[in-house]
């Protein structure tokens, strides 16, 4: 099976290159009369778009949303919405140095290996760039659970080996960092100018918290709630990690901590992250994903051409020197994303 | 759609309640004239099965393997292979007082709350017992990866806050922890004996590792190598968190260390942990699980029933103190079923 | 993508062979808390069943169906509901002949064909008991449809040349052919009963009309209401084609006649038989199967064997010398499965 | 599950109304490295394109085709390969009269029903216009096959009630009607241009050949060759029926006939039609699917209005007065779709 689609009920199918026509997305599956825009598809697209700030990419992009399809006076007609970003910075002059070569932490050597081809324009298919599909179809999905309650909100924790001590939502949109920490994004901005100074790039734990869930929902066994959010996040470029309420901290817990009490005031502590068995129990959902260094820096590194033969490489130009702050609108999308998901597959239930 | 199929061409739907008649799964999508026989089915199952030692539970469970179908003179035919385990051990009296309670760290709650009725016996649906088919479904697939050269590994890396400091593959069989090392095997059993008589539980941390990978595995983009892995894994029970290569310590890295330089002789390192661009490399594939601390344990414990009244409640009698020796082969099973379906949907491509 | 599963949220797989250890189902996405019982299902599949009047095979089939799993106190708990009917007519010499023989009309050859092994007793995985497990899934379907007014009846309207000529639907279970014509009924035994005197068989038409369906089931644009039907009709072995409402009539007639004008009180015609644009429009859903002669005949035939030498064939014993009354309840069956999805999807629209 | 997307390896999403942006097809799992220019698909577009001759619409529609990702330098990636045709005919003011009153034959009633809202113009959605999206991705299904030596012939056999005496495939593209019999040709022309005269339409069949299939294509039990090309086809907006070799006649056949012998030197006829057990043989593939006539006509038909009251209503202007010509390609790219899909998933068996 192909695996450029996710989702059953909401369905999205993401099509595109960097340097191609354009890149976008086709949602399937979405609510009938849905009040939605360009516009209010375009606010979050702005959240990922690079030029934000001299800590992200200054490349150039369009990306301006154009709906093809799915949308009739103002409202969703729950037939497919198609969305297109068309692409204008087509250079591809400035590639020409990786036709050959494959950069160090790129997936040029691998796509080459699955498909003997590769458009090798700006990382072709597996740029980062390819996640403005997953954004906009995530717009719509925001808007379908705002009108049920339900927010979901990430921001950077981390970042360059800083860590955010306190978590003000307010200040998220606040700083280039998207961090929930106005002064630990200040020291993480001012690391990560240092680091693109010396030609390098910085990781980072993005967080997110889903909070207004209703509970029983996920599909067990397999689709439990946990491995639907995991799959999607995981399935973004840079993550390397994923962990749910305590996490990895869970496997130095006794039972005695983890196990969450109840009581007939709610839940008295959430260790648990709101689920159990795969399924919420109405307790905020939270999980961190762990985001690695960018791989596009400055600095010379090894690596080979297509004969296989040593060469050194440097990625020159414009790129993030850390990703986490565009990284956390694709992460809310894709959480967006699974959650209609999985409200519709519990709505079929009682059919 | 319903959430207890997994998989594509190589696609394992299991069935079954702890207390009912019995577990098992159906395999659609089998290689045909491979050599099987539920010998060797049922050594794998004998790995998960419970009272294996004694930090592991004493329930007497039945996990002898029967085949219904699939198999003819031997060999697979290529049509659904079923495998049955029945359930022996069916006095249910012993769950009288959880009949309208809910026990904390337990779906009890959350499966009331989605479907508004639950088998209450023995965790029901689920049971950890629901694994045996995912175990028996890991089996066939390990013989069709072996075939290729594919070995996967799996083990307890770190338990009751004891870390292994070698990884010597020759000891995991050789230890109740199923660890990598003797020395901190025998540490993690004494402590974790230590809390059993407390009537307490402890995590750990299980890692696994996958040779002889080829090249160009894994489907992009929202099906990548890594997500279909993550999704797999988080689909199992305890599991809270995973992590690739480097995982969450890549949040610390720096892009000039994480990214492994090619060499004419291959990757000079693999921080990556095997894929790049969520395709396989050729390296070894290395990911870690963390494992939460045993909800069933024998202290009392504060909670409600399904009136919403606060009550206390005791799990007693047979349980394991520390799940992750028996999460070791359901992992490897999970492991081997992505791998081969993936196996597949690449084959597909070049049709 | 394997395909022994059909469905999506209420979703079946099936597998067993004829002579193997048994046949069976798995039915995923089950409405939770249904009232169900073994008998209600047994009765479903003694419709099915060999052995019913002179005119179907005497082959002896344990059609006794055995819950694995799924339901609890007499409900369905929402979790997967296995069921299985264990074979016992396990003499296999009977199949001597054909081992290294391709029957005329049989799968023999496109199953050594496909898989370069079979299991030739009784037609293995290609035998009409595979249909069991339909039928078996097609009786929970039908029970959840029941509580929604939805009736689906099918009958033979066509055998052996003789057409019924009235739709008595209290006629249809009380003649052997399951036929809506008691006049007809009797013709059709005569005829049939003289072809089995000659080694030959005959074919016929089935009917089937369902009612109550609310409007705006189906989901465009590929999973039309015909498309979803047709494609589970078109599974089952013998069918050889599908038309609905006027069908293939409707190619030899005006617009002005097949256009159903739509009237205050309702449509004043159903050529459309019942959906408009793939979705239902309220109205009565017809549509007839085109069944093949049984291949199984006493007569001698030309054939090959698996060296691909020239070889004559005689299917000896027992066999449905017109499988149209037997055909009657798997193709309830399937129409069931298919309306309970649909309905289910639609659900997951509005969510 | 939503319904616009189709197959399982070489999947195709549809997107697009008839009057909004434009239509188009996203095409995943595409095998890399195929030559392929938006000349090549245009050439299939153009078979379908409206204005063709005085028999089909003269509605002005912009077919031409713009690949938006999926091909580089010429040839497929293994990406997603989407296209688009944008709309060029805008103005909706010819459909005022419709916005608020059902078309008999048409799926206005149904969507409504089903949305509860609805893009009026042209049909929306529901536009036959959809299909050119299928066009588009039958092309490159198409380009593989013909690699394959597989060749699918599509034509009209019957239409306004004269059928054709001959098969000539020659004279297929060389008369109006797309019909294999040019003396049938001509007289179906007449009889439709009087029709169109009359203000009515007409109906037809369509058969379809694929040669060069190889054996063991199909996945049984539910995924049978001819479940899969009969959805797909059923899936076409004005088809009412399809039938497999000899199909409906076959109900009348008695098995000695209908069972085609095997020689050793293949099979001495082709009853079945290409398969059995849902398996292809290695003969030619058949199938006719049932057209029926063209619900827009300009005579007065009876109706009612969202308000469901009686009105009369007329379809003005531009439409077919009968489309087999225009579906004879849409059928070929369906089936091209579900062969492609097929022998993928054959591919990924053997993995």
């Amino acid at each position: 099976m192909s695996g450029s689609t996710f989702g059953t009920h909401f369905k999205i199918t993401t099509f595109g290159e960097s340097h191609g026509a354009g890149v976008g997305v086709v949602v399937d599956g979405v609510t009938p009369q849905i009040e939605i825009s360009e516009q209010e598809v375009q606010k979050e697209l702005d959240r990922r778009k690079p030029g934000q700030s001299h800590i992200t990419t200054s490349r150039r992009e369009s990306d301006t949303i154009h709906f093809l399809s799915g949308v009739f006076e103002g409202k969703t007609t729950g037939t497919p919405l198609a969305m297109v970003l068309y692409n204008q910075d087509h250079d591809s002059s400035a590639y020409d140095h990786i036709k050959h070569a494959y950069r160090p932490g790129h997936a040029d050597f691998t796509y080459q290996a699955k498909y003997g081809i590769r458009d090798y324009r700006g990382s072709g298919r597996a740029s980062g760039r390819e996640t403005a599909g997953r954004v906009a179809a995530g717009a719509i999905a925001k808007k379908i659970l705002a009108s049920r309650g339900i927010v979901i909100t990430a921001y950077t924790l981390k970042a360059a080996g800083i860590e955010c001590s306190l978590r003000d939502f307010d200040q998220i949109e606040k700083n280039p960092m998207r961090a929930c920490d106005p002064h630990a994004a200040a020291q993480m901005v001012k690391r990560i100018e240092e680091l693109k100074e010396l030609g390098d790039s910085a990781g980072g734990v993005v967080e997110c918290i889903i909070t207004g869930l209703p509970k029983g929902i996920g599909e067990p066994v397999f689709d439990k709630f946990e491995a639907e959010i995991g799959k999607g996040i995981l399935s973004v470029g840079a993550v390397r990690g994923i962990e749910f309420g305590s996490g990895f901290a869970a496997a130095d817990m006794l039972g005695s901590t983890h196990n969450d009490p109840l009581t007939p005031q709610g839940f008295a502590s959430n260790f648990a992250g709101g689920t159990l068995g795969g399924i919420t129990t109405g307790e905020p959902f939270i999980f961190r994903a762990a985001v690695k260094p960018t791989a596009s820096i400055s600095s010379e590194q090894q690596s080979i051409n297509e004969a296989g033969e040593a060469i050194t490489i440097k990625t020159e130009g414009r790129h993030d020197p850390c990703i986490c702050p565009r990284i956390v609108p694709v992460i809310e999308a894709m959480s967006a994303v699974v959650v209609v998901d999985l409200l519709k597959r519990q709505a079929a239930m009682w059919a």
